[in-house]
């Protein structure tokens, strides 16, 4: 049998996600992000299509690095105004079956105890069908929010996540056995007091002593979701991920990442065939190609990309406003701390970069670039990046909500399907079984 | 018209509550707490009756005061294992339009930028029907999952809590004018930059500065609830709170809490109706006397006096284990710290307190009592603890669930509007809007 392709749908609670000014669009609908039953909707759009699971990103603070304030990224509805994603799970999961929702959530700014429990809260809701993108957070605004000067600095936000993440595995995994909850009512024994035991756990950022107060739920652990790029966010992911998500500009460069993963994953002690691996994918399909490039034209006219760059912004470091359109972008102006200056032009060597030619880059409000075609088109694109850059499956980027997500299902499944690379019915099981075939976290003793 | 009396249902996203051991009953279901649908259930039997508000509890951290250690909690499920209380409500709002929901979340370890983005996202998925039962906690087994030695000093910890209100209602209330956004797809601008502005907080425990990241939801403040009893507490209360639930062993001493909390409100400038006080009520009741008398002492043969007591250990922090059955409970052989000792002598002051005596009180799990009869009794009752307590209204305490809450529907109910001191029908509006006829917080400025 063909490799089958994942394929999770990627949204945001709030209205411009990552093709920032579509929101403009006549037919888009994102502006419902507050109702629960436009996110039922989606859901139930998702799971007629067999989705694997809906990615939810997540930011806490704003993008003022663009002019030093927040103005551009208000403006433009540039992820702000932006609400909790893990609140949308409960409701989503009632009116599904079997669609995963992984979640983001910044760990740096809430207490391992309180977030563990909370993860298992919605792993009982789903019955087993929550995974967690684990991020550490950039952005020195959200650190004034919570008390701060600034963010730690990168390396140690991770040293600092290591522990958290030993933290939370403890106590989803080793507090409580399988059977400890006994529920007896003739002996009046509801848990056997000698199946749980406290975590101890005492490192150099946390302190936690306590038993875990959930009792044991269907994965224990959610599912581990990872995008970390840098050197040491790969060597985290390489450690606690099962799916990696990365985020590229062509195959050839998602290719390269791969490779990189692959051998973090090797220095761990992993294989490639242990983690999944899913890359951004933006899509605009249509039944002909003409159709396709209208489309594709017509959501044009309405992205921003002025947003894009307010998002690159803060992305980078970099405040683009001080540069004038054709001026080579340098340090020099920049305020931008040493390492995102210096990963900016890493990526970029040898081109000189100017603010007009990122603008022209943005045309959907990114620079990711879209997949523009027919479905046969469009699912060629998806299989070559599948054996060519050896990546599992896709995080489908929204354009226009909802019709991207149905003309997807419309149009694009049916083909990958009559190619057996889709599945044709969800299997039984929890997210992590879905995914990876495994009852539990690979590092679960 | 006769006064309307308000009310709640008290429960907890665990199996034992207040009433410990009920789990045991024949006919008890809560188990099925991690289940959404059950919960989905409990709403619409509660919307039936018109109930204002689902009050749910919680509880950070485990009862181990008694013998030092968590077994006993652990073995007669005594708030323990215990799920997030939040993540319940998106569910339940999806299948009632009216039921609020008074959640109780100890703030002492979120970051207020959090928790506030949480609530403004409950208050938008739920339209407007969210309440926030503010707690500081008291456990120091909470403080130690939490990487500190032991709790915060009680007093120092309202002291905190008066700076974090401060945060969280000006996040709510002064980041976003009412008007801010636009969503104007001609002009591309989603937010009015001019109308959003950031808090700058600075305090002896708290720094926060940014823009809320919610946009205004329909009641920008949740409804507060508070519950605090000691004196510090009541002051609290007296400061911020629009909702106050008070637990009282009878209708006098009820009364008295009442009179205190009305000084105590004088002192803030505020009169005894600007807020609603709600008094903790466990029922009952049978079509008759004797069949409610004998599903009283049915209920008693499946309730823990000692789960009682194990939760008792912890609410005054004395071990009970270290007395005999039948010696005066002192200071000498307790390792309470004096403050909770203290209270707790007060309380009984003159009576030769023994462990015996204790027991005796909590046929039911606890010592608070239960109203037995039939529907016109415990109306009478209603109705006499609000003419001579003045209470406005109660949260009704489970026991066997979810019989307890659709007996109190079919039976008491129309007894109480019969009377005409219990709606036929629900107002429309918010929950501030339903419990206080007032659209906005009373200290939004």
């Amino acid at each position: 049998m063909a490799r089958q392709l994942l394929l999770n749908a990627f949204h945001m609670n709030c209205v411009g996600h990552i093709c920032h000014g579509l929101w403009r669009h006549p037919r888009d609908r994102s502006r419902e992000y507050l109702r629960q039953d436009w996110w039922n909707t989606l859901a139930g759009t998702l799971e007629r299509g067999l989705f694997d699971g809906l990615f939810l990103a997540d930011i806490v603070g704003t993008y003022d690095v663009y002019a030093g304030n927040a103005e551009a990224a208000l403006a433009g509805a540039v992820q702000v105004p932006v609400n909790d994603p893990l609140l949308l799970v409960p409701g989503m999961a009632q009116t599904t079956r079997h669609l995963g929702f992984g979640v983001t959530v910044n760990l740096s700014y809430e207490a391992p105890y309180l977030l563990a429990r909370r993860f298992s809260t919605l792993d009982h809701l789903t019955e087993g069908r929550i995974g967690w993108n684990v991020v550490t957070g950039y952005l020195d605004s959200a650190a004034r929010a919570m008390g701060y000067e600034r963010q730690m600095a990168h390396d140690q936000r991770y040293d600092r996540a290591d522990e958290y993440m030993e933290i939370v595995h403890r106590l989803w995994e080793q507090s409580w056995d399988s059977d400890a909850v006994r529920y007896d009512r003739e002996s009046g024994i509801f848990t056997d007091p000698a199946k749980v035991r406290p975590i101890d756990y005492r490192g150099r950022y946390y302190r936690v002593e306590g038993i875990h107060l959930s009792e044991p739920s269907p994965q224990r652990s959610p599912v581990i979701f990872q995008a970390g790029s840098s050197p040491r966010g790969a060597r985290f992911a390489a450690q606690h991920a099962e799916c990696i998500f990365v985020m590229g500009l062509s195959k050839e460069a998602v290719k390269q990442t791969v490779e990189r993963i692959t051998r973090e994953l090797a220095a761990q002690g992993r294989r490639r065939e242990d983690v999944r691996i899913l890359a951004g994918l933006t899509v605009v399909v249509g039944a002909t190609s003409r159709e396709a490039e209208e489309k594709y034209a017509e959501y044009c006219r309405y992205a921003s990309p002025e947003g894009g760059l307010t998002h690159f912004a803060s992305s980078t470091g970099v405040d683009f406003s001080r540069f004038d359109l054709d001026e080579p972008i340098t340090e020099r102006k920049s305020e931008a701390n040493q390492s995102a200056l210096a990963a900016f032009t890493r990526k970029h060597q040898g081109e000189p970069w100017t603010v007009r030619r990122l603008l022209e880059q943005m045309k959907l409000g990114n620079r990711n670039g879209a997949f523009v075609g027919t479905p046969s088109e469009v699912a060629d694109e998806m299989q070559s990046w599948m054996v060519e850059a050896d990546v599992d499956g896709f995080n489908l980027v929204h354009t226009v909500v909802p019709e991207c997500f149905e003309e997807f299902v419309d149009l694009v499944l049916p083909e990958l399907q009559s190619r057996g690379i889709y599945k044709t019915a969800y299997a039984e099981g929890t997210f992590r079984e879905k995914l990876l075939s495994q009852r539990r976290y690979f590092r679960a003793r």
